[in-house]
This record gives C-alpha cells, sequence and structure tokens, in this order.
C-alpha cells in the first residue's frame, strides 16, 4: 500500500473510534471495509435476498448464515485462544493431580516447555481438553471460561482475547441481523467455550452456537437436584465435513451465507453453496502482517493453502484480504 | 362427565372448528381449556414471567419452553406415528431388498404379522430404523416424510396424523409463543422426521427441533455437488437423560417450561426444575378412553405409572387431565 493512501487510511480510521457492533447497528453498513469487490459482492447479496420484488428474495425463516469462529471472527494465532485456556487450566488444576508431574502431556504444560507443546499431536491435545472441559456442570464450566476470559491477555497486543475480534466482521454480524439473518457461529472450537462469550462479544445467543461438542451426563446432586456434567467423551467434532453435519443437527437447515477463513471451513462453504437459489460463500485470508498476520500457506492453524485459494477462485467464493479490504482491523483501534 | 355437560361441550366445541394454532393467536387464550388448576397455573406463570414489575420476570432472550411430541403434542397410541411410517416403507423399499423374506424383523413387517411386531424389542426396531432413515440425502428424507403423512391415515379417526394434534396444546403453543416464548420440541422420536411437519403443523421452525439424531456424512454427487447423507448410525438418543442432553446440545440453555407425559420426560422436568428462578413442569394425562385413551399404567408407550404420578405430586407438577381439563382434544372436533 503507498504511503499515502496509508496515511488516508489512518485518519479515517480514526473516525470509528467508538467500537464494536454498534457501528454496523446505528451508522453506516460495513463502515470498516474498503469499497471494494468483497464488499460490494456482500451487499450485493444481502440486497438482492432482501429485496420482495428481487428474483432472488429468500423468506426471512430462511435467512440462515454461518460463520466460523477462530480466524474468521477473531485471532487464532499464533495458538488457538481455547488452546491457552486449556493450557492455563491444567496449571490450575494440577495440585489436584499430582500424577501429571510425570504423565506427558501435563508434564510439558506444567513445565512450560513451549517447544514440547509446539509438537503436541491430536491425542495430547484430546487428553488436555478432557481433563480441563470436564467434571463439572455445564454452568461452572462456562464461569470458568467467562472468568479466564475476564483475566487472560494475549501477548502481542497485551488485550483480552475478547477483545482481538475484527471489527469489519462484527459489523458483518450486524449487517446481516439488520437484514434479517439469523447469525450462527459454526466453529471446530468447543461449543460451550464459545457460549461463555459469543453473546456478550458477537451479539449471537447459545443456541446459535454449534462447535465441537462433548458428551453430557444428567447425575443427581444433594436433595436430588438434577444437574448435567460435562464428560470427558466427544460426541462429534465440528470441523471439516463435520461442520455440515454440525449445521444439520443443530438448524436443519442449509445456510444461505458461510463465512470461513481456513481448510477446516471449505466443506460448509461447498455444502452452502450446493443448495438452490442464492448462496454467499467468503474467505477471509490473512495477509496483513502488520496489523495482524500474514499466514504462511503450510501454517498449522488457520491453513489457506494455494489449494483452497484455488478452490475459491473456481467456485465464486468472495477472498476478503484483511490488508486491502479491512479499513480497521480491531474495535479498540 | 355426565350428559349435561358433555352437550354443553359440543355445543361450546362447534364454535370452535376453525381449527389449528390460529385460535390462540387471534381469540381467547387456551381457549380449549377448561377454567381449573391447570389452566391457571399455566396463566399465573406467563403472566409472572413477562410482567415487568414482577419479582418472576424473565427476560425474553430466557423465555425457552420444551415440548414433548409423542402423547404431549400429538396421539402416540397404540403406536408411534413414527413406527408406523417405518414399517410402510419397508414395505415400499423391500423389491431392493430380497433378503428381507428371509431375515427378521424384516420377515415379519413384510407377512404384516402384528403379533410378532408387537414383540419387536430395541434392537429389531434399530435395525428398521436404519434401513429405513439412512441412505438418502436429508432434504429426500424431509420429502419422504412429508409425503407419507400427506397420504397415510390413523386406523381409529381415518385422519391424517398430523390432525391427530391436540388443540389445547396448539393454543397453549401460541400462547407462550405470544408472550414471548421460544417454543422448542425436544422428542425422543427422530429428529429429522419430526422436523419434516413441525414448522407447518406446530409453528415450530426445524432449528428448534431436538430428538434422536442419526449421524449424517458429506458426499459428493457429479459435478462435485456436496451433499449430506443420512447415515445408519445413532448419534444420541434423545430420550429420558437424554432429553436435557439434547437440550444442552442444541439450545445451550435450561429451559424455564417443560411439558411432557410420561417416563421418557422426567429428566426433561426434574432438570427444567432444578434451575433458578421460576420454572414450570406439566405433564398430559392420557385418562380419557372416549375422546382419545385411557392408558394402562403399564402401557408400552407412554408410561404415566403410579411412581411418575408420586414424582409429579412430590414436585408440584402440574398434571392435565385430558378427560377434566381439555374441553376439546383435536382441532377437527
Amino acid at each position: 500500500m503507498p504511503s499515502s493512501v496509508r496515511r488516508t487510511f489512518v485518519v479515517a480510521a480514526s473516525l470509528f473510534t467508538i467500537g464494536s457492533a454498534s457501528v454496523g447497528a446505528q451508522g453506516t453498513p460495513l463502515a470498516s471495509w474498503n469499497d471494494g469487490p468483497a464488499k460490494l459482492a456482500i451487499m450485493n447479496f444481502v440486497r438482492s435476498t432482501t429485496d420482495r420484488s428481487s428474483p432472488q428474495y429468500v423468506a426471512p425463516d430462511e435467512r440462515i448464515a454461518t460463520f466460523d469462529n477462530d480466524g474468521t471472527l477473531w485471532v487464532e494465532h499464533p495458538i488457538y485462544t481455547e488452546a491457552v485456556f486449556a493450557l492455563d487450566r491444567v496449571g490450575e488444576l494440577a495440585p489436584q493431580h499430582p500424577e501429571w508431574k510425570t504423565t506427558e502431556p501435563f508434564k510439558s504444560v506444567l513445565a512450560r516447555d513451549e517447544e514440547a507443546i509446539a509438537k503436541f499431536d491430536e491425542a495430547d491435545w484430546e487428553k488436555i481438553v478432557a481433563a480441563t472441559h470436564s467434571g463439572m456442570t455445564v454452568e461452572a464450566f462456562n464461569d470458568i471460561v467467562a472468568d479466564w476470559l475476564a483475566k487472560a491477555r494475549d501477548k502481542r497486543w497485551n488485550r483480552h482475547y475478547t477483545e482481538l475480534v475484527y471489527q469489519p466482521m462484527l459489523e458483518l454480524l450486524s449487517y446481516l441481523r439488520d437484514n434479517g439473518y439469523k447469525t450462527y457461529i459454526v466453529t471446530g472450537g468447543g461449543q460451550d467455550f464459545v457460549r461463555a462469550f459469543a453473546n456478550r462479544v458477537y451479539g449471537v445467543p447459545p443456541e446459535q452456537v454449534v462447535g465441537t461438542a462433548g458428551r453430557t451426563k444428567l447425575t443427581y446432586a444433594p436433595g436430588s437436584k438434577a444437574e448435567l456434567i460435562k464428560a470427558p467423551d466427544i460426541l462429534y467434532v465440528d470441523d471439516k465435513s463435520g461442520k455440515p453435519e454440525g449445521i444439520h443437527l443443530v438448524i436443519g437447515r442449509r445456510p444461505r451465507a458461510a463465512f470461513g477463513n481456513s481448510g477446516g471451513d471449505k466443506e460448509m462453504l461447498q455444502w452452502t453453496q450446493a443448495g438452490d437459489g442464492p448462496r454467499f460463500m467468503l474467505l477471509v485470508h490473512h495477509d496483513d502482517a502488520k496489523r495482524e498476520y500474514d499466514y504462511a500457506p503450510d501454517t498449522k492453524v488457520g491453513t489457506f493453502n494455494q489449494a483452497l485459494m484455488d478452490e475459491a477462485t473456481k467456485s465464486g467464493w468472495t477472498v476478503v484480504s484483511m490488508k486491502n479490504d479491512w479499513r480497521r482491523i480491531f474495535p479498540f483501534e
């Protein structure tokens, strides 16, 4: 970006510091989006599907829009926020688990061995998630996550993780809702983890969060009080082909619009597109090393490799360049 | 019921033949309910949770009401409607399965051996459900169910099964919705089966139907068109303790009000009641042999035995006597 344009951008951005989704709901829609093909495509889709005289008109109850979370609505680099939560939680629970001092993967977590943690495989993470996401009521887990989010800060910005949400996407959520779309989160992350903040941060209520879900178990506390306890076993994984499957399970309708940023979202976009009538598919491309991250094509989280870019081109999906399409990245800017 | 009262009832009922949920939405709420403790308890709960000045006030987004389907919203005797569908479907699919002629439980179904069918155990039904509820796209299954419902008729009333819904419950659904409650179905029946008619018949959209769910599998049709195919394996069973578990999975909030009619709903009511603040629990008691059915306490479907009645009494749940509390049973009356 030439420096003159950059300067204009900085001045323009300063006009938009009142922050969060209210901008989208009250002011100009998509104010943090630069004019360009991505913004135009979004607005054309919304106008044509909500204008009663349009051949593309979609009835209000069929206006379902699904959003990936990590990397699409908030920062996922260099490590998923939920993983940071789980690692912190291992530390908090360690006094009750003396055996963790000598058992992997917990031993490496407690030793803060970042090299070893970076090499954890899926089985290691499954053990950590099972140990940190189960054994309490669903309400208690919600409180644990909310408490952690109120304290924990990321290292690069020294901000709460819930501040590291993308302002243009908050505006997009509001813009869609203002036009009668029901906005859902469809995340590979834990359903209950995301529910703990989605309503406050994104305006998405618990019943509109689809995610990887563990089993729960009904038990009876003293006084026969029925409680739902989070169990350590996974019910289903809401990633890749699990996303359309999770959407069918929880929503029971094919989305009209789907938003993602990685290979884990490909199947959701494909299934969305394969429906009849107007459909909209969008991928966020992390190409802004200065303001956020420029993913290497082989990054472990948020894969956006050449094959995905080719698929997007071939299929006519809208690709958002964070560098060029977003005037502003975060609400606090 | 004395015949004079009965006559009055018949005259009164004739005033309400415009049918379905519109009565509740437009006219007097709960018009098909006799004045009595059940109607009073419902109206007191709704008034106190929606009146801003009441200490029992519940915020609109927490107004979640969950309804069992079989025996609570429509007739389940002498055999679940979905079982009739599955048996019919075995007949339709038989030409493609010559082996069924000699394999149980299909052989008995094809021979219309009602005695043998009455003795089917859970494993038999699982085989029948797997064979009849899988192998097609989720959209195709929806159409198969809708087509069947448009043709099939029950034997006692010679009516479509979707006509055998309880008028007082349609009014209750409308009354709750008119007061800001989000109404969900939470059924031990198949989620996709119930979704095929719930919107049209109950005004409950697909995303508000929680039920026993099979897995689905994303596949690619010719031209790389992504499709979701119903798989034969069960993901979870939404009955007994599976009801609170299913509610947490799909809704993520504890209901404020729960409505059932059998032992399969007990845990849903217990979990609802164990929440903080105002909660409402109701059981429909089938005690009207003339107008519907009077269940024997040991009936195989819709168990309402003495233990459940004792639990209801002990816990202060509202028990609806179909005979005494309902002025009218069906919309067509």
